[in-house]
């Protein structure tokens, strides 16, 4: 199988929270770490593909535990299957309190990004090679999550 | 049935899309709109509440057309339906170009966020009464949802 | 009469008081709220004319209260009379304290901005319709203001 | 006569004009602008004062000429006379153009700050003593800007 | 050798160069590029020291080529060696071209960070492993590098 | 001798210290003073050479005292020497705690900006004219420390 090994996207980033990305109880703005979530899956997407990268979609997020002033927020992306011109990003991200040293799973998120030529045209991507387990897992279920997010898209 | 009309949550924002906000497409970031969605869900579920919320969750969203520099987005937010501390808000976004004053759809999402106290802990909510047909089409399929994301939690 | 309703230009926005708005003791800067004026006005006047525009102008502004940390500013703009390529835009802010459902007057202030072309040339507008009583009054009043704003400049 | 001179307060701002800070013709908001002004009139009074300040009201604001990305904004600011609790700041806002060296007045505008203690509560501030022609004229007619503003809050 | 590795505080960070970030030659400000370097060293010293940390220092940091906007940043943090309450961290960042995959090295950058306890005052830190043989380099070289920054200090 | 009085790039900047650019002490970002300091460079070289300018390197910097919320910074910078398309930029920073009047130098910093032509080629600038005995001081070092420079970019 030809195509681009898993690690060619993946992409980390560490994140302070800080004082302006957090409401008055002192915890993270949920769409903050959105955009954050939109940030990484974008370069991972760009990554891959070589290419201007836009969202098309963001599967439904769960946000498990909450940030506070302070926590180093941990996100790691990589893209875990292919169509023709658009890409499943998987993005996790995790928070760390610096004194008790806990990791927290603040939320997974699988998003698609299109990838696009200079006029703005869909262009068509390489295939992706998962490298572990969980990223060969992920792969295996694509179709079924393409399919579902398609009935959904209809049932709207 | 007592509780508070939606009117009480519903929320209006238009935003200019400005070249910051942009990729070098001339394009908006999804993580720009969704947290423009988060902050716009987070007002209403407020004013709704009269309290601080958290993000709970957000359910997928697609992009199902672009915003360039130049052009104006509407955004509209409502509570729902509600659970115990809960409030599920329907956001739904709109962009408009000024020279076609062309309006096309650009996505609509549905959050969860939860009431807290002053000390983080989630309180009881109002009741919503929903005000148009789509509200009450909404209001009606809350609980098909609720168990929808609990599925999906589980599932993963 | 010929000419666009003023609900063409009518907009609202709502926006929560966040850590980075605000001083030291806790109240949003002048600055940040008139920014936020300044904004709104530009789109209600882009609604107006579907052009670019840029501000001419502000009345002068008193900040009647503050708002803090948690508030929700509610922010309404409406153009009420046109020159021929100048839009007088009112516009009104109310901070809302969301423990007890108190709203108060912030300020109100009336800009002017002018259409331009894509040379950056200004461009006329249409004629606006006042829709209600406040609007119709400060409509019938705009040539006084007009003529205080030449003297003042005069003077200056 | 006992106080502080005018030069105690008096502060100078350079700022270079950046795309995020211009709209889609390439000129700087006014809303910038205006943010720009609020935060030396803040600093001008803060170093009058020695206190925390809040912006009561601006007079009105003319944009006499745009700013565009890469010109270089001078904006000067000084405490020009003083009330129990307040002080007029009058500000100067120019551009200039580095290619030609050509500097254009952007505009200016008088700010009355209030200053407070540390429970928010207005606090005596000292005399001032203008130091040249400008600021000596400005002193004398405070009392004339004082009695216009009045009227003017009365007739709205 | 009693210590935690080097592996503790490596920490990694991808960025996208987007317009706010570039002068109008469409290149990044050394002062965005110089905060990056700044925040991503002062994590790498938070996961090592498990404190908060200020900045005591950086060393000459020569800019080698720049990067425009759509390339995508690499930075890499890693803590060198230890004081008794400082830390040297060794920040490398390279910048790469998304047509092209070309790689250029943007600079690398040696901090000392201070690790400070909930009073603000400096606090032991645990005494750091080197992984890899550029990093046992740095790791010896540490005490000519604090020699000469202290000549350095004084001939100032 | 021919060339430009250090009085044209001579620029002075004051800035309030505010809660986003701090971290959970209160205490400013090392990154944040970093970045207005290449602003204020880029702005005195601009002024020299009326190009733009990109940032070749800073020397090191040391931050001897630190700066809180509600702190006054004040900046200065001036051009010190030049060499073909080179200038040497002195930037100054000091902290001024309102309350006590009390001054403390937060650092100074040397920098080297080019001045660039419209196709981002080095082009030269005029000489420089010191102005009083510090920058006449400095003048004549020039040589040393560009001596030094190369030495240390040989030497990495
Ligand atoms: C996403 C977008 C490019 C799809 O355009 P289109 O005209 O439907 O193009 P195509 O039908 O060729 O689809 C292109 C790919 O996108 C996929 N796609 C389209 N909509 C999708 C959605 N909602 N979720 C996931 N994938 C989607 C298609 O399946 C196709 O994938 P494939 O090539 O791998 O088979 C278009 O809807 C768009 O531009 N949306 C806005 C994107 C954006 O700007 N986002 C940021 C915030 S608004
Ligand atoms: C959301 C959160 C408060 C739920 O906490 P919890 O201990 O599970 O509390 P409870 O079991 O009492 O649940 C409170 C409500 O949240 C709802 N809820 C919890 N997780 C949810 C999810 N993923 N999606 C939708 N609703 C959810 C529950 O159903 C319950 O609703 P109800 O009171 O209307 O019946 C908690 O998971 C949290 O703090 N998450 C982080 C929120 C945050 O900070 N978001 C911003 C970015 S991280
Ligand atoms: C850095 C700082 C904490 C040092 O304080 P101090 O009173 O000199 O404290 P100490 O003498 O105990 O020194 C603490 C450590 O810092 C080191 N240090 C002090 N100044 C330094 C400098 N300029 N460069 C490198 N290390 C330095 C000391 O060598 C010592 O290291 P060690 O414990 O490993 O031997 C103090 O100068 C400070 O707060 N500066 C401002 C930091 C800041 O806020 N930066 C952000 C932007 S202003
Ligand atoms: C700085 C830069 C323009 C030099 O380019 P170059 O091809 O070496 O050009 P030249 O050899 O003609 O040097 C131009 C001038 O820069 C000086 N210079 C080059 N590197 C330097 C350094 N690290 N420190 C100080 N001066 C330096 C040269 O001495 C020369 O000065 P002079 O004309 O006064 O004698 C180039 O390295 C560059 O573009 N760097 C990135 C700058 C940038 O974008 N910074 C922002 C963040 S990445």
């Amino acid at each position: 199988m030809e195509g681009l090994s898993a690690n060619v996207s993946r992409t980390f980033q560490n994140r302070l929270v800080l004082p302006p990305d957090t409401n008055h109880l002192g915890t993270i703005f949920g769409g903050t770490v959105l955009s954050y979530i939109d940030e990484i899956a974008a370069i991972a997407a760009m990554k891959h593909s070589r290419r201007a990268v836009v969202t098309a979609s963001i599967d439904s997020v769960n946000f498990l535990s909450s940030a506070v002033v302070g926590d180093i927020l941990t996100l790691e992306a990589v893209v875990i299957s292919t169509g023709r011109t658009s890409m499943e990003v998987f993005v996790k991200v995790e928070s760390e309190n610096l004194k008790t040293s806990r990791k927290t799973l603040t939320t997974t998120s699988i998003l698609t990004m299109v990838a696009k030529d200079d006029n703005g045209a869909p262009v068509p991507v390489a295939k992706v090679i998962p490298e572990n387990d969980e990223e060969r897992q992920m792969f295996k279920t694509a179709d079924m999550r393409r399919q579902r997010r398609l009935e959904m898209r209809k049932s709207n």
